[in-house]
């Protein structure tokens, strides 16, 4: 775990309009095991290639891209994060810059659902398979 | 994964007075690997302890324990999330009920911030150690 960044904000990077609040966060200070000062790093290049892929789709974005520092899973980088309000919020690993298209698909299904669950089938593979964990959303206090 | 566990929708288990929102939900259809149909399961026997030792504690409780199924991290349950209005959730496993007083403290520790950041040396170790992952808080709709 990246402690140097226990304290660091996350930053959006992308102002769209959404009526869903959904939001894909992408750890951009991973580095996925490579080696050295490499610059940009793993997750940095994740984080662009997916803006720079969704900035040629047609139509609003209906969830927000938003680069964040460590998501506390280092080992099976680069990792994402899908959350939303009411939502069920999934983190996802073993990511590359060949997963953007499926990410984007994904990302877009679960903002489509009330509750962040996506029907197994219509998930992506990535999605299956690099699940590393979900959290239930919030409850309203009582 | 527990894919029976998709559609299931999270228990709420103890109602509590509580200003923070904070949730530390508990998987209780883990197994910890047992083989089996051994009843109660190792999730739902954690889940029994904390709601147990929490009853003996003084004052009022400022997070609430809510019971779940499947956090998607079944190799290292038993698992827990810690999730909150406005703060970083996150998830631990690699729990058993010797983690109960440690869970207690920790989830309170949590429930006393903001943003749910603890500082790193008053975290109990099995947040050290035991942390899957975390995910940012959800961000307002723009």
């Amino acid at each position: 775990m990246d402690q140097s960044a226990l304290d660091a904000s996350s930053q959006e990077t992308i102002s769209a309009s959404s009526d869903t609040g959904v939001t894909l966060y992408v750890c951009v200070t991973c580095r996925a095991g490579e080696e050295g000062d490499a610059a940009p790093r793993a997750g940095r290049r994740l984080h662009d290639a997916l803006t720079e892929n969704r900035r040629h789709q047609d139509g609003a974005p209906d969830f927000r891209i938003v680069e964040t520092e460590c998501l506390s899973n280092c080992n099976r980088g680069c990792n994402v994060a899908l959350t939303g309000p009411g939502r069920w919020s999934y983190i996802y690993g073993d990511l590359t810059q060949a997963s953007v298209d499926d990410l984007l698909t994904g990302a877009a299904k679960y903002a489509a659902t009330d509750d962040g669950l996506v029907p197994w089938r219509e998930r992506p593979t990535i999605f299956r398979k690099g699940v590393i964990a979900r959290i239930p959303p919030s409850t309203t206090p009582v």
